[in-house]
């Protein structure tokens, strides 16, 4: 089998990292993998299941030696190098929104739009991880009963923010807890300094992800309705979101409701998505089994449950429940599973 | 003015001791104030702003010598007393749901149908937490725009199971952050006991709360559609809900989606709803000002901020948060504010 040879571009952030764990579990033909990351940890050696890699800073040369970057250092250091990574020859899969909504740069989730993969030209974006977990499930729910409705509310973890974030769920929740001593009426009282986020996130959520917007959405919002609308290739489509940071760590869960052109059941519905990619349905309430973020980390497939006739759009809605790791589907998996598609 | 005699059924527990703060609070004219809670309490001294007051087991007696009795001690025992309190002529506030659904008891949230209180029989019921938060809000909307769609998708407390919810929060997250060694990557492989939950809460979140029906809804969800139709005396209300515990301490929040009758733009929304009793709006994003449960515990006016057109349903669509206080206005201060209504 050919192999091709890998740089990762952000390879000490959480979102890095599981893109090493991807390549591997997916059994990606590596020739050759670079790991880059800032100056500040040039030299350093990570183990990897490809061999003890020395961390090394950003240069044309690493590109030139390369088929494919993975980008995900944030969305200037895309910008800043995109030129110079096209004319190396190197295909650029970015995980910032960076180029997410330019006409030319297609927006994939393998198991949805692998053909547009094909019409790159030398830039391919990976969706935003609230949008990639939920287009896997909505996907093969809008093949077969056509979606007309999409309401969506999420439960993002701190993940989302990086591993600083993680820390800071963690750091603080410590914090609070030795200040309240353990006492339920003393943590509202307790003092925190936020620096990941907005506000504290220890025992608390944050309906604000991402900048606001002029119509009142945040960007991270309409990120939903957008990339929605162009890996579906379909605009007519109504999609609204309520983001919601909240105290976990890793997996966003998002509770949706769905209006569907022609009539659903819940057994068409539970068919259809047992048979799609991507997708695990984990839906039996009387064994108490439906998705939740601590069952879905570190899992490949976005688990969906609670799947039942929505009372508000009656036989032709649905509504569901859903947990994947943004990690993975919602970043480094989805990249890797676009790189597969050039092996 | 004249004092009524109350007892309060329930005094231990996390809404109890909220009652007594409340009656406090909204200067209710307190003639002689009993608690009883379980034998196993039976002899211990409370200190209240009424002073202090010696708890003591359920008897005729005590409602022999009271006016009105707030019971907060489960469905149990509310069913166990009711044609006893009734005997005794002392009005029982119920916050259980054991009567909520009889045609003949008044289910009241005196910001809104304050009439249907004095069409007791001896009893009226409190409505559901998540219910009464959401109808505080959605009730001045309804009066001005006519709702006909209602998706609620829900973030609460573990308050919601009492005093010994908080605490298996609190408990087991010291203990997954003692056992992780504060490493994110083993967060979800520590091992911890559910009790009050189904399953683990600590950085988790669970999509399931009461028992599942037939429908395949919650009972916690269903209240909120059928607490909703008799609260209004309206059932043409289209009306559905995700319930899902998260790990905060108190104070429940809620992402609403609306579809109205009439058009609704923002600032009409918003004026009618700075103008509504037992309302907060909180709704700056410029200054990153919007509902949060940390925030909003501990205050009787339920938030609503994240005031928007939704994109789905369009000129006759809003979307917004809310977050309340669920031992207040979803538990004791509404039990209060019902009691009130008889002085």
């Amino acid at each position: 089998m050919d192999t091709k040879n890998v740089v990762i571009v952000g390879a000490t952030g959480a979102v890095g990292k599981a893109m090493i764990k991807c390549l591997d579990n997916l059994e990606f033909p590596v020739g050759n993998l670079r790991l880059v990351a800032s100056e500040r940890s040039k030299g350093k050696v990570v183990k990897t299941s490809f061999g003890e890699i020395t961390l090394e800073t950003i240069s044309d040369e690493v590109f030139e030696s390369s088929d494919i970057a993975l980008f995900s250092a944030g969305g200037d250091i895309s910008r800043e190098w995109r030129d110079r990574v096209v004319a190396a020859d190197c295909l650029m899969i970015d995980n910032s929104s960076a180029f997410r909504y330019e006409y030319d740069v297609p927006l994939v989730v393998p198991e949805i739009n692998p053909d547009a993969a094909r019409e790159h030209n030398g830039v391919i974006a990976n969706p935003n991880c609230t949008t990639a977990i939920a287009a896997v499930v909505l996907w093969p729910l809008h093949e077969a009963f056509g979606l007309k409705k999409v309401i969506i509310s999420t439960y993002q973890a701190t993940s989302g923010a990086g591993a600083k974030g993680m820390q800071e769920l963690l750091d603080q929740t410590r914090d609070v807890l030795e200040e309240s001593e353990g006492n339920p009426l003393k943590v509202s009282k307790c003092h925190v300094e936020p620096r990941a986020f907005a506000h504290p996130i220890a025992f608390n959520i944050i309906p604000h992800i991402d900048k606001f917007q002029k119509n009142g959405y945040t960007k991270e919002e309409m990120k939903v309705t957008w990339e929605t609308h162009k890996i579906f290739g379909d605009d007519s489509i109504a999609v609204s979101c309520t983001a919601v940071r909240i105290p976990t760590l890793r997996a966003h869960s998002e509770s949706i409701v769905i209006e569907t052109e022609k009539s659903v059941s819940v057994d068409e519905a539970r068919e259809v998505l047992e048979d799609s990619d991507g997708v695990k349905v984990v839906d039996n309430p009387d064994d108490e089994l439906y998705p939740m973020p601590l069952e879905a980390s570190g899992k490949s497939g976005v688990r969906v449950g609670r799947i039942r006739q929505n009372i508000v759009f009656g036989e032709n809605g649905l509504e569901f429940f859903i947990s994947g790791d943004q990690l993975l589907k919602g970043a480094a998996l989805n990249a890797v599973q676009i790189a597969k598609l050039f092996v």
